[in-house]
Parts: structure tokens; C-alpha cells; sequence
């Protein structure tokens, strides 16, 4: 496994998605309701068209446009009234040249009619026919059987999140079940000898685990499920066997911790020893989360990654190396980015890409201005206070002030 | 009720805001791991400092700083290691001038000590003693007691929306529990004699209910709980004896259809029988949404909303108002918007504001075009192509192609 060169970012990912180029992401069926902020996974055909006839948009009077021509306010056309079509049900009765029924809003338009007349735009003349005053053309007022979607295309694509109005349209086509990716099983083991609970009394020394809960969080955020998460003392056969179970029935498991050049980080072998294809990234020449190791065990299909100890660090890796990846194996796009002005000059990292946290401000003008969070990377609140993040490149030069960042939202 | 005027967004979000001033959003406790996604309900203050200690941020040596003054690579300084300080332990030695302890990364820093060196710049010069290389400043490679939140400090704010990163930082300052909002209690009627399940056969004149399913769906997105929901016929005794019973037991209770002009439109008169502040408003001048009903009930503390039938228009104005509302009652902020340029001309809605759906384009520089979705706005369909919205003001002149929209996200 002996590393000696950090990779960039991109070398990293490119590894990765190599390394799990075999990995099925997995899929399973739901109620089409149930699917809210899932992936789907195949793209959705529709079996009948929607709407399944063609209805009026507005109450008024279904017509034959052509029988309008010419008519205005003053010239009004008199026709006679076959029918009132009700809420629900089919028409009964064919329009022919003369006449027309009244058509409610999403009512069915009868047989000879191809628009509406808005009900605002006749009168009743006498009981049996109306005066209309306004030409209408040729759909005016409807939609086509069909025209929202048309039987056999496809109306949802693999790799969309869905969202309400997703929910919606499944709904309107009659597709009552949806095939969206499994939720990938997460195991979260957060070691250190300095760790202790959230409830736990603070004495000298010891410090609090955040990793086990932001990033069971992180991983709730991509909707997957957090199977197990464990806090362990720094020692070398406990962690190990803490991985190999975890393996065996995660999708990923993130160990955070151990992962720097100290006396005791032996995750790095530990991995290497784990895994079928062994460690190959050991260090990403990134800031912060420069002491990231990746693993693949191609057996278990499980994806090992040693995160930064530093909590705000192992967010942001997690961000740019499993959130990533998860959207890459099922085809979502990458979230849409803030476009805005950074408010002061950065200074490149030398040879290193940086993650630099952003707060944005909106302007009067309508626009953001994002100032960069400077504090120590070690400090969670320079995550709290940060509303996204840049990758600024490895080969830049830095930011100047009034130049424009694309900025992630968290 | 006779209100002849239709409101503005903004008018109409003034009243509602008004007549809700009564009502008290509600609040919870939950577990700080369970408050992701959630929204604070009271600013949370810092019981103890974080760090807890004084630790260094990286494997190194700790000094007294003034003992590195003048040192470079050819001008070492030797001190005598006094103690190894190990992880989750408080040290036990005083670092004096000429002294310094091995400290690992998260390490607790010495008294005496106020800098770290990194171990790189550091070398063995025999069992008892080492050479440094390096000259650091005061507080170098350390992160002070309280340097992440001090005791006291306020570190979360009310309305903040719960990230990974706040879950960790709740961790780290030991605050176990957190006040939330309570998630509204949602229910959704949805009316029609032509509606029909989504499992159910597709007959002539029948169209499938989507609303149900899509504003519960919008529901869910905001954390709030669907209690209840039911498809009615278009049944004056029925849906009024629905609406009282859901108002028992619900913050907001939405209708859906029967809100425009239409024969069967009772849905107002039922809302201002069974609100004792009557129905406010009725009709907004935005396009889609205009047959749009507003309403509270002091007594039992809920919203009532006569939502439009087309289901986009009642997913957009859920979002516009409900949505909004959710936000103003618990001090959120606004969601970010993507600021694009606008691919073609879009015409003013003469009197009214338009809420115009867009499709984002990422363009080869870094920054987003976005395409007017012009189709019908009875089509769900121009809600799953759209990326998001923007609000074209009453008194807007319509958009000059090129022209720069905020584009709020669905």
C-alpha cells in the first residue's frame, strides 16, 4: 500500500467511482407517496395519456371554433345549448355546426367541439341558446387528451429526487408504485481516546464526539440509513474488528480519527489489510481533509473511508467523496451552486485545493456577496456559521475580491 | 364576506400574517441527533466552553512560543522533553523555559505551554531532548479554550434549520435536548366529482386526484404531519362537515377545488361560516392562483386555504403562502435563490404578478440561464420540468430577455 503522493480531488474520485465500478447501488419498489426525496431509479413511462380526454380549462361553453369566426362584442353568434355536461361524467351529445353545451372547469369536452368559450364572454339568450361574444381558436380554453403526458413517454427520468410536484404527476399518470434506489447502509465508528458522550461530565482532556453525529447526519441528509455507529478507544484490534463487522452489512463505513500521521493511526492499514483492492488514496491534497484514506472491498461491496478526526473536515470530505459518489452511481445531477461575489481576497494554498466555507449576504442589488470563513479548521462553528462551500482549484491563484464563486449550499 | 377586490401576494400574505398573530407555532423537545431538518425554536446558549481545554490542533511538541524566537532550519533550539502526553489525559508537567511535551493532535496543551510545534519541524537529539526548527507565535497550532463557543455565547440561533453541522456542534457543547417547532398538523381535501383514486379504472370525463397526493408531498417537505386526507364529492353538506372536523384537530387545513367562479363553488361560504374571523381574502391577483381563499379560525387556531384545483397552481401557492407563512411564524429566513439571466422575453400579466416557473441551464461560464416554462398552467407537467420559480412583481413590465431573475428552488 506504500503511498508516497497525495492525489487531487478529482484523481481521488476518479479512483473511486473505478474502484466501485462493479457496485450495484441497489433499488426497491414504493408507494409512489412514499417516494418523497427519493431516487428514482428507472425512468417512468406513462401507460395512458393525461389527461385521458380533453377538458375544458374554464366554465363556459364547449364549441366548434371555427363557428366564432368573426364574432366580437358587438357581433355576437347565437348558438344552442344540447347539453350541460356534468363534473365526472362523458358527454352525451356530439356538437354540431349551431351548437354547444356548457362545460364546466375540467369538465370533458363532448364530441365536434374543439374549444371553450369562457362563460364571462356569453349570455343566455332565451332557454334554449346563448349569445357568444368572443372568437375563440382552434384548443382555445382546453387541454388535449394527452397533452400534459402522452401515453408511452417518459415523464420522470432515472436520477431525479423526487419532489412534490413529482409526487403529483405519478399520481395524475396512475403510477401507484416507483422503483428508487435503496437507501445505502451507513456504519459510523468515530475513535479516539479522548472521547466521550454527549452527556457525559467534560473533564481535562477529554472532548466530546461530534463524528458519530454530524455524520450520521450527513448521511441522513442523503437519505441513507445509518445502520450502526460506535465510539472506540484508539486501539488497534478493537478498531479492526469494529470494521470487519460493520463491512459485512454497510454499503460504507466511515471511520473518523486515526487517519493523520500520529503514533497510533494504523487505519490506514487496517483497511488495506480489510479490503480486496486495498488503499488507494492516502492523503487528498485538499484542505481541510488532507489525511482521507479510501478502500474498496469489491467482495463485501463495501466502500471504507477514513475521514479527517477534525469533525468540520470529516463533513466536508464526506460532502465531496460519498455524497458525491452516491450521486454519481445513480445518476442525480450535482446540486445546483449560488453564484456570488467573494467579499475579499483568499490566498491559494499552495498546491493544495481548498474547501473554503462561505456566509453569503444579499445584496440590494438582488445579488450575494459570499465572505469567506477564516477561522481554524478544527472549529465546527466555521461550519455552523457557513451557509456552502467553493472548491477553489488546485491551480489557482486564489480569489480576488469582487470575483464571482459558485457557492454549494449545505 | 362580499369581498369584491382580489388581494396582491403581498396584501394577502399582510392579512394572513395579521390574522395568525394569535397563534402560537408550538414548540418541542427532542433529542439533538433527532433535530435534523428541524427548525430551533430558542436560541441555544453555550453551558460550557469548546473546546473544554486549551489542545493542540496537530502532532507536534508543546512550547512557550518566546523559547522559538530567532529559530530556523540552521538555528535550532534544544529543549528537554518532559512528559508524552497522551490522548483524553490532562498533563501532568508544567512546561518552563527550555521545556516541552510531546502532544498528539487533540492533545491537552501544558500549563506553561502556549504553541505547538509540528513534529516535522522537530528532530530527536537524544533520549531526554529535541532540536527545533521552526519559530512559532503565541497560540500557533492550538486552538484556546472557548475558542469555538464560549460559555454563554449564544451558538445556534431561533429559526435556524438543522444541519449536520449544527447536530455536531450540539454535540460538542453537550446539549443533549433542543426546543423545536412542532410540524404543523396538515389536512388536505381535495374535491371533484370526477376525481379518482390512482389504483382506480380510468373511465371518460374521470380524471385521477393528484392533489391529495401533492400537497401532502409539499406538507412532508416542510416537516409538517399530514393528519389527514380525503377526497370528496363536490357535496356542499359533506365537505363542510369535513372541514369542521379536520379544523378540530389541524393547524391548516387545505381545500382544493372548488375555489373559482363555478356553479358548485361554495368552498368560501364554508370557510367563512366555520372561521369566526371570516374569510379575508378571496382571490389573489397571481397567475396561476387567483381563485385562492383565506381564512382563520381564532378558536381553534387554523389556517383554512381554498386552494385553486389545478394541481401546479395549488402546489405554487401552497409554497407562496403556507410555506411562507410556516417561515414568518418561526423566524426563518428566506430560502437562497439562483440569480439567472432569463432566455427570452416574458410578457407583463397585466395587474397581475406572475409566479413564473423556470428551467436552469448551467452555462459554460459558471453562471445559469433560465427558460420560462410557458406551458398551460393546468399542466403538471410545467412543475416537474421546472428547477424553480420566480415572482414577476404586479407592477412589472415582464422581463427583457438576458435580463437577471432570483430563482427560489423547489
Amino acid at each position: 500500500m506504500r503511498l508516497l503522493k497525495v492525489d487531487t480531488l478529482e484523481e481521488a474520485r476518479n479512483k473511486l467511482l473505478k474502484a466501485v465500478a462493479g457496485k450495484d447501488p441497489g433499488t426497491e419498489n414504493v408507494g409512489f407517496a412514499e417516494s418523497l426525496g427519493r431516487i428514482v431509479a428507472e425512468d417512468i413511462e406513462a401507460v395512458e395519456n393525461v389527461p385521458g380526454f380533453t377538458k375544458s380549462t374554464v366554465d363556459g361553453y364547449a364549441v366548434k371554433a371555427a363557428n366564432t369566426q368573426g364574432v366580437s362584442e358587438s357581433v355576437p353568434v347565437f348558438l344552442d345549448v344540447v347539453d350541460e355536461i356534468r363534473m365526472g361524467e362523458a358527454p352525451e351529445k356530439t356538437i354540431r355546426d349551431g351548437q354547444t353545451s356548457y362545460v364546466p372547469t375540467g369538465g370533458m369536452l363532448p364530441e365536434g367541439a374543439d374549444a371553450v368559450v369562457m362563460i364571462e364572454h356569453t349570455e343566455k339568450f332565451d332557454e334554449k341558446s346563448i349569445a357568444v361574444y368572443d372568437a375563440v381558436s382552434d384548443g382555445r380554453n382546453v387541454i388535449r387528451e394527452g397533452e400534459d403526458i402522452g401515453r408511452g413517454s417518459v415523464f420522470i427520468k432515472r436520477g431525479t429526487r423526487v419532489r412534490p410536484q413529482e409526487v403529483g404527476v405519478m399520481a395524475s399518470a396512475g403510477v401507484s408504485h416507483v422503483k428508487v434506489f435503496r437507501p445505502w447502509r451507513i456504519s459510523v465508528i468515530s475513535t479516539g481516546d479522548e472521547l466521550i458522550g454527549v452527556n457525559e461530565e467534560l473533564a481535562a482532556g477529554k472532548t466530546r464526539d461530534i463524528n458519530t453525529h454530524s455524520l450520521s447526519a450527513s448521511a441522513a441528509k442523503y437519505g441513507f440509513e445509518v445502520i450502526g455507529t460506535s465510539v472506540l478507544k484508539d486501539d488497534r484490534g478493537l478498531i479492526k474488528e469494529a470494521i470487519k463487522e460493520a463491512m459485512a452489512v454497510s454499503d460504507v463505513v466511515l471511520v473518523s480519527g486515526g487517519s493523520s500521521q500520529g503514533e497510533k493511526d494504523y487505519t490506514a492499514d487496517i483497511m488495506d489489510e480489510l479490503s480486496d483492492a486495498g488503499v488507494f488514496t492516502h492523503g487528498i491534497a485538499i484542505k481541510p481533509g488532507k489525511p482521507t484514506i479510501l478502500a474498496y472491498d469489491g467482495a463485501s461491496g463495501t466502500v471504507l473511508a477514513g475521514l479527517p478526526g477534525h469533525p468540520a473536515a470529516a463533513v466536508m470530505i464526506f460532502e465531496l467523496l460519498i455524497g458525491w459518489l452516491y450521486r454519481q452511481l445513480t445518476d442525480q445531477r450535482e446540486p445546483r451552486a449560488i453564484t456570488a461575489r467573494v467579499t475579499e481576497n483568499v490566498a491559494a494554498a499552495g498546491g493544495k485545493a481548498t474547501c473554503l466555507l462561505l456566509e453569503l449576504r444579499l445584496g440590494s442589488d438582488g445579488t450575494y456577496e459570499a465572505e469567506p470563513i477564516l477561522g481554524k479548521s478544527g472549529l465546527m462553528t466555521t461550519l455552523t456559521r457557513a451557509d456552502g462551500y467553493a472548491v477553489i482549484d488546485t491551480n489557482s491563484e486564489g480569489l480576488k475580491q469582487g470575483e464571482t464563486v459558485s457557492v454549494v449550499l449545505f
